[in-house]
């Protein structure tokens, strides 16, 4: 997957901060540590200072007051839904879907989603999301913006099999793998989006996984998400749970990412384990459209694949998945009656690595380690929310604010530093995504 | 309680601010507002441009690209305990106490509980909170934090009626009122403390009855915050539920500020609604150490005086409002299985006017006003979580982060303007409260 480094000039030197990654166990902890980066690629993650073959860097990071940490991996998003931030919120499920967000998203055109996909690309990047899984339509015009931002995502096509139009679409996911599928030097990756079991008949499924077979790519599909969902799937399909019903069709046979996993049974569990599914957990989504509890104590033991995602701005509504592992941390604790559940470590691994092994990422991301990729990103630990310095991690995931995040690369690129942008003109992002949403909802 | 202004300069003018601020029914929004202060008062509130009167400032705020809101209203919380934020997480209830903060606070000296406070006032600041009700020892070193970081605080000695010096507390806690009651111009007030009923016996009780009336003050309690307390309560005192308990000792013949209730019954909110008491709910320290869900939903309809507060870090761990203000929102809509259930405006009302309204300060704070004190934060809603703006309400409780908060006005004067405090030495703050905290977990 990628080559090892072999000496020469180091790129980027990031000296004597306090690097913090997550593990399978446990998590490194270096008080003081140097990492170094050669092109995309980290060569030295160690104690400080690095050996000397490490230190003549083009760039040098002073890492003092700082904490290192691998980029945040959003699991689940629909990042161009950024325009409809705020449009409607507090409203039941069905009503705000048929009677706000679908009118409006048939009323969506290109240049939304690529500055909707910008916008987003700005926040996440901000909140220190190197990172993301996404699912939505004109995915050209997100693949674009990733190009253009250089944050790294996996990106998929939605699929309403159930819709008139679904061939077209599918070919439309087929085109975006062939165009963008390991783009940008591999920052850019691609899976089919079949939307749902309960949008996409048996017989389109068929059709995309042969899809999926022939191009060697995996899917992102959304996965009992509500009751109601689950209920109907058992009445229609002689009792079989989504989870059960797609395992039957062989989906799973394929690199599946399930976002949500929220009505699991035991059974689906052991489903999810063994045929190494990735689920993308989102707690502020599943909370604020009061969804339900996700089993994630359950699936972390399964051996399931869990990371954590924000879903789209429409629902949730940032891109913070920071504020994910917090609120991960808090509801399984609730939800368990036990406050030992979910420990610091444990919700970080889930935003880090977690997540990389949701998308079937990790042997680039989701860790600070010697061969991944610069995915690094650089948090203030200087405010006063991250004092006393008794235990960084816990600070990290019950105090600290994405905005506390300073400095971000990816990809070996330092695409924010100390709070400034990079890559893009961000005044011209946030003012083109300003007016292309209030178009769309004007239109 | 305060007399009304009649002209003469103004001596803060905030410029064409978008104007939020809570009411009991809707809230105010003024797309383009002025604000204007003369001493500790708010003097106008209204369309910008202001009439004439208003207009020649001493000090004048450029408000584009601001959202002007009331100071948050932190309800309940032991300020101090920064200095035990990240010492102790993810532990069983009991052994957190007994092992690590009990035995730490046994150890806890005047300095400490000082540089605590003056660590959390920076914090809250930052986060704009403009008030908090505090509950904690050595509180004439919390009183001097307030007094000198210019935020306004009730403040309250906590009683533990069952320990040794129960009686040494209650008089320090007489000493705290006489001293402090009123005083830096009425930005501080005072409670009576009782920890709560299973610490606190009648007798003790009925001796802090007798001083609160002597004194004409209100008490800070915690009430049936977890399941075992009610429980117990109800075996000990022939099937009465702690609130019922206190309300049949005549507890609530005084004003009353309960921190959380989580566990109440139907018959318990009737009463906590028919005597006026005002209900501190801590959402993320519920969850974190899985106290359960209070019925907050319920008490609001019921008239309760409820309110917000983020409890002390040591269990929280930040003194975030606006967070706790939206995991309010997700945990409410989650627990009743309904989307509508506190939607943002009425999250945003808890964490202003319904805290003003628990602390009975309702006539000076928690909504922006003519003739109520002047504590006015300004919020940046420029950032890419900020946008698109198609409802500013549903971004402060669902998106924004409290670094956001860039200018806080506080009784008229100006204590964080656009991202520095003017009133203390930050780094000195932080460097002490570190020294202090590193030195006490090692005493």
């Amino acid at each position: 997957m990628h080559e090892t480094w072999h000496g020469g000039n180091v790129d980027i030197l990031i000296s004597g901060a306090l690097v913090i990654s997550p593990g399978e166990e446990r998590p490194l902890v270096l008080p003081k540590g140097d990492i170094a980066v050669v092109g995309s690629e980290t060569v030295y993650v160690g104690p400080s200072p690095a050996p000397q073959e490490f230190r003549s860097a083009a760039k040098v990071i002073e890492g003092s007051g700082l904490i290192a940490l691998p980029g945040l991996v959003n699991a689940h998003t629909h990042a161009a839904m950024t325009v409809f931030r705020g449009f409607a919120d507090d409203m039941p499920l069905m009503e705000w879907l048929t009677q706000k967000i679908w009118p409006a998203e048939a009323r969506l055109e290109a240049d939304d989603v690529y500055w909707g996909t910008m916008l987003a690309c700005v926040e996440m990047i901000r909140a220190g999301v190197t990172t993301f899984a996404d699912m939505y339509f004109f995915m050209d015009e997100t693949a674009k913006a990733v190009e253009r931002t250089g944050i790294r995502a996996s990106l998929s096509r939605g699929l309403i099999g159930s819709a008139p139009g679904a061939d077209k679409a599918l070919a439309e996911g087929r085109e975006l793998c062939e165009r963008w599928n390991g783009a940008c030097g591999g920052r850019i990756t691609t899976m089919l989006g079949p939307h749902a079991p309960y949008t996409c008949p048996k017989d389109f499924l068929e059709k995309v996984m042969e899809v999926a077979s022939e191009l060697g790519v995996g899917m992102h599909i959304h996965l009992s998400e509500t009751e109601g969902e689950v209920k109907e799937c058992r009445k229609l399909h002689g009792g079989m749970s989504p989870v059960e019903l797609m395992d039957s069709y062989g989906l799973f046979e394929f690199p599946v990412l399930a976002a949500h996993c929220v009505h699991v049974s035991e059974r689906d569990i052991e489903i999810l384990s063994a045929k190494g599914v990735g689920v993308a957990h989102n707690p502020g989504c599943n909370m604020k459209i009061a969804s339900g509890i996700a089993p994630v104590p359950k699936m972390l033991k399964a051996g399931v694949r869990v990371g954590l995602g924000t879903d789209g701005a429409a629902s949730n509504n940032n891109l913070d998945l920071l504020e994910e592992a917090r609120i991960a941390a808090f509801l399984h604790k609730l939800a368990s009656n036990d406050p030992t559940v979910l420990a610091a470590p444990e919700a970080l691994y889930l935003a880090t690595l977690g997540s990389a092994r949701a998308l079937r990422l990790e042997a680039q991301v989701g860790t600070l380690e010697r061969g991944k990729k610069a995915d690094i990103i650089l948090m203030d630990s200087t405010g006063p929310h991250m004092h006393p310095h008794h235990d960084m991690i816990s600070h990290i995931v019950y105090s600290a604010r994405s905005s506390d995040v300073r400095t971000v690369i990816i990809d070996g690129k330092v695409v924010m530093e100390d709070g400034a942008l990079t890559v893009v003109d961000e005044k011209e992002v946030l003012a083109r995504a300003e007016e292309r949403a209030q178009a769309l909802v004007r239109r």
